[in-house]
Parts: C-alpha cells; sequence; structure tokens
C-alpha cells in the first residue's frame, strides 16, 4: 500500500520541519529542494525517506542547522572549505557555487568541503552546473559499508561520482554512480521479501560470498563494482577510493572507515582522523574550452548516435545516461511520488514530533 | 619461449626508430619512455609490442612525425590543444605539461586535447603530475571495441581513466583503469590458447553472452565493467561515456564509434565527426587545497590502514591500487622485460626494415 503525494507537498513538509528545527528558512527549503529531488529523480534511498536521520542529527546536536562555513584556503581556481558540521543539503550547495563561480572567472574551479554532512543525490549538484553552461562534476565520501576487493571489513564507503554534460535540444547526460555492485537498499530489501541475494552482491563477515542478506548485514559488506578479481572488482574498488580520496584527504575529512554513520554517529567517536564528512565539486566552463553551441550539438549527436546502436537481442537497446532518472521525474511531476506505508508512518512521526502538519 | 631485454634496451630500440621514421630525436626519446613505462608495469599490450602500429602510422603518412602542435582556445586554468596529428605519445605529454603549468599557476589546469593518437598508459601522466606535488588525471578515448549496456555494436574504446595521489614515505597511489570488464588482449590470448570467455566478458554480435572468443572478434563487442544489468553493467557504460566525452566533445576528437582504428585507418575515411582521437588531461595543486606535507602524511595513513583490512578468508587481503604495477616495475628494473617469440620476430623485422639494431 501506498500515498501519493504532490512533490510540492514534500517539499512543504520537510522544508518545515527543518525550519523547526532551527534551519534558516532559506537553507530549509534548498535543503528539502535536495532531498525531493531524489525522490523525483526515483533514488528514493536519498529522499524524505532519510528526513528521520536528518531530524536525529539536528534533535541530537549533531548536525548544526545553521553552520558558519568557513574557507580554510583558496586559489584563483580551488577552494577548501570547512562545513562548520552543517547540513550536507546545505554546505553541498554553497561548495559546489564557489566551484562554479571560479569555474566562471578562469575556466574551472574546484571546492574541496570537510566537517560536511550526507548530501543529498550527487547528480543534483552536477545538473546544477549545466544549468549555468558548466560540466559539473561531484563526489563524496560516505559511511563505510563496502569491502575492498579481498577484504572482509566495510572500508569505503558506496562513495558516488556524478557529472553532467549539457545539450542543447536534448537533454543532459547525466552520470550519477556509485561504485558498487548493489546498495544496501537493495539488500534490506531482500531481507524484507525473504530472497537470497545474488551472487556478486555482497561478502559476509569473513568475506566469503552472501547469500543470505543477514550474512551481509551481520558485519558483511557491499562489493565493488565488477566484484570479483576475475570480473574487475579492482577498478570498482579504484573508483571508491578516488572518491574517498578527493571528498577527504583534499579536505581534511574523515576518510574511508572513519566516516561517521549516517543518523547513528555520535560527534567524538575515537578515532577520528578528520573533520566529519567530505565532498568534492568541480566544474570546467564550456566554452573555455569550445564554442558552447558547438559543443551543445556535439552532445546532441552523440546522444542520437548512441539511441541508434543496434539493440541487444530481447532488448529495446542502450539508454543515455540520465534517462531513467528524467523519465522518473516527469512521472513525479505528473502524477506526484508515492510512499509506503512504512515511510509516512515515519513522516506522521515526524509531523507530531515537530508540530507540523504532514 | 621469451627473449629478456634490459629497460634500456628497448627504450634506445624504440627511440632510434621513431627518430629513422622522421621524429626528432627528443620526442622519440620521450615517445619511447613512455612506450616501454607500459610494459615496465606489467601492461604489456600498450607497450613495446605497439611499436609495428606506430611505425605503420608513420610509414603511412597517418601520424605526421614533426606536428606543429596548436593551442586552439584557452582560459586561466584551461587550454584546447590541436595536436596536429602527431603520436599520442608526444602530443600527450605536451598537453599534460601545459595542464601541470596552469595548476602550478593558478591552482588547476586543464588541457582537452584533439588530433591525436594513442597516447600509451593512462597512468604514465598521472605519475609525471605527482612528481611536482600535483594530483593528475589523464583519460582518453579510443578505438571502439565496446557495446554499450543492452547494444549490440561497438560503439565505445575501452576509454581508460587515470589519477594518482602521492604519499609522503608510501609510494603514490595510482588508479588507472578502463571501463570494460576484460581487454582485447585477454580475447585474443583465450583464442590462440584455444579457451572459452568467462561469463560476462564479451557478447556476440546479436549481444548475447560470447562463449567463444571468435564470437567476439567477429563483430562482437566488449562488455562494460559490471556486465549484466543485475550487476552494474551500466556504471562501467558510464565510465567508458565519460571519458569519451571529456577527451572528444571538448576538444572536438572523434567520439565513440568515429575514433579511428589503431594502426590500420586511413585518413580520410568518413563519417568522420572530428580531428582523429582526443585526451583529456586534469591536475590539482596539492597545496591550493591543503599542506602538502599533510595531506602526503593523510596518504600514507589511508596506505597503512587499508593495508591493515581484515583479508577475505583465502586472500592476502586487499591491494593499493598501483601495487601490481610497481612490483612488476621492480622486477622490469631488476631482471629485464621478457619478450614473447612472436613480439621479438616483429621487432627484428622493424629493426630491418629501419635499418636500425635491435
Amino acid at each position: 500500500v501506498s500515498v501519493r503525494f504532490s512533490v510540492d507537498q514534500l517539499k512543504r513538509f520537510a522544508a518545515s520541519v527543518l525550519a523547526r528545527l532551527g534551519c534558516p528558512e532559506e537553507d530549509a527549503a534548498l535543503a528539502a529542494t535536495i532531498l525531493i529531488a531524489a525522490d523525483m529523480r526515483g533514488i528514493e534511498s536519498h529522499g524524505i525517506v532519510r528526513l528521520t536521520n536528518y531530524v536525529a542529527m539536528l534533535r541530537d546536536g549533531r548536525a548544526n542547522p545553521r553552520p558558519k562555513v568557513r574557507i580554510v584556503r583558496e586559489s584563483p581556481s580551488t577552494t577548501t572549505l570547512d562545513g562548520d558540521g552543517g547540513l550536507g543539503l546545505v554546505v553541498g550547495p554553497y561548495a559546489a557555487n564557489l566551484a562554479f563561480d571560479k569555474a566562471t572567472t578562469v575556466g574551472t574551479g574546484w571546492t574541496a568541503v570537510a566537517n560536511s554532512n550526507h548530501f543529498g543525490i550527487a547528480g543534483y549538484y552536477a545538473l546544477k552546473a549545466a544549468e549555468r553552461d558548466l560540466v559539473g562534476m561531484a563526489m563524496t565520501n560516505a559511511t563505510a559499508v563496502v569491502a575492498p576487493l579481498w577484504g572482509a571489513e566495510r572500508m569505503l564507503g558506496p562513495n558516488p561520482l556524478a557529472v553532467a554534460f549539457p545539450g542543447l535540444e536534448e537533454p543532459p547526460i547525466v552520470i550519477d554512480m556509485a561504485p558498487t555492485v548493489s546498495t544496501m537498499g537493495a539488500i534490506v530489501v531482500a531481507k524484507r521479501e525473504g530472497r537470497e541475494l545474488r551472487e556478486g552482491w555482497a561478502v559476509d563477515r569473513d568475506g566469503n560470498p552472501a547469500r543470505h542478506p543477514d550474512q551481509m548485514l551481520d558485519g558483511g559488506a557491499l562489493l565493488t563494482l565488477g566484484g570479483t578479481r576475475a570480473l574487475g572488482g579492482h577498478k570498482g574498488y579504484c573508483l571508491a577510493v578516488m572518491a574517498d580520496i578527493f571528498s577527504a584527504v583534499f579536505s581534511g575529512a574523515n576518510w574511508g572507515p572513519f566516516v561517521p554513520p549516517f543518523g547513528t554517529y555520535a560527534i567524538g567517536r575515537e578515532p577520528q582522523v578528520g573533520k566529519r564528512l567530505g565532498h568534492f565539486f568541480g566544474a570546467w566552463r564550456i566554452d573555455a574550452f569550445r564554442d558552447p553551441t558547438e559543443f551543445k550539438q556535439t552532445i546532441d549527436l552523440w546522444i542520437r548516435t548512441f539511441r541508434a546502436t543496434k539493440p541487444a537481442r530481447g532488448t529495446s537497446g542502450p539508454l543515455i545516461p540520465g534517462d531513467p532518472e528524467r523519465e522518473a521525474e516527469a512521472i513525479a511531476v505528473r502524477d506526484g511520488i508515492a510512499l509506503g506505508d512504512k515511510v509516512v508512518e515515519q513522516l506522521r512521526a515526524i509531523a507530531a514530533d515537530c508540530n507540523v502538519e504532514l
């Protein structure tokens, strides 16, 4: 059973809750927009379902509702930022905008951020850049749930990488991917539905293939994209490493296994090797490289060429990166967003708790 | 049977051959260094075995031994370069250095290159940046041998992405990866040895799983990292797309299926959508973000932490990206480089043809 809400309903609700917990109205609205963007784009795991976590973090003083974001170091094309423990949904857009501004000025711009929290979907930031005739990139690190190839321990987050390339008549190519085969969400769903895990998704606490969800959940880990060595698991591991180092070692945030858990983290837990978690944003100004119209026309032609690829038997042919999310978004705008009973129940609890109407 | 050569022997040989074919001595030496770096790092597919292709390209006038590399557009942090049809092994280092210089000046630097040819191993360029207290990134596109997920056609190259993070006492973390499950080299070896392909490596000309090497070689294609949809094949596809667009759409090179074949390409083949193939180089100056010693100490700690990961049963635990290549390099320096009979035969033919001593 599910209940349908309009995009605006959910945005207003999330914004009211965050404002009630001390966030300035403007920040609350921005954070709500990014949160609901995940639901709209079919990435429910990063959407309103996480409001509970954000609320808990603000309530417990683990996230700062009124961060004084501080520039720690900068150069003409770079900034290192201390997010002062703010919500990633607020610190993230600020940091990304700094990168976009520097790209506008000197061709490219980059921001490394420490002392932040989960920033929502990485694709949001890449898409914001596209609106400004920039090609944007976003990475973040996250709580460790992933084993490096040949490891039997959670050492890395499902650290995403996103980039968007704008077309002229065609919608942008949007890449937004975690370096894992599967997701925590999929493991939890398999458990709820009493299903076995697919081979290659996860390992148990000894690094053996996990078939039952509990084997993963009880101290096991997700596998990196590729899974085994023979199928390229070392490459997915490399991608997770890349986002971890750009996000945290450039900025001075916690990296690898030290990234605080989302929602259940107590400040001051030892060991800490940095400040909360980190992000990395970049942007390239298109006309620093090529005439923007020419660039976008080429993207259009690229998209049309790839849409015309001979389909593999039994399929309707390749998608363009970003297609599924854009389709989901169109449906969300038209029909609203369907939330499961359990999520609605959580939201009602938050509504009662914060004295905000759902 | 194999013959062993010292690193210097092979470098001198390759340099002499390229010089004989019209490359300035300095360019020939540089190209030879990059070529042999592949053999040293255990990536033989990109090493001296390809000298035959480079020779053919220079002989047939398909590569320009004396390119007049031209800046097409620039900003304080970016350059777009026309490689004038030169060897990628010569145009690549020039372009990478431009990116490094701009990073030194304004914090980050980026070069998009069109009208170039295959540039060797991407990791070489990332490692050069590390020597200058920069974090370097390199991408290139390449001849299409890869199918997009759900495609039954060769639409993308095995376009690599490389990045290197320098440590203080520890050697750098070096990521250098193609976005595919397997490689053309591995398919060819399987054919030679009469073995079946592993499941998930490749498809035949209809997009069905290829078990026999000939099914792939005869109009089939390599699969992207992840392989099937359930195991994340769309993510490997995204990585191949990313490198293709950065390398070619930013610079005006051929992209996707239009990238000319290596070694057998005739100039002027239609359709062309750009100039030869493209690369993309970037660099971040470490001290634009953080004190370099602090950064490198953190990399050291990162490496030591990950080396101490609990090993999966039956393994000796995770490697650090770059470990296998560095080990191969140490062996190559000590014992030389072993080349198979067939490769030696090819080199002897080149030696005779160019009147150069092997």
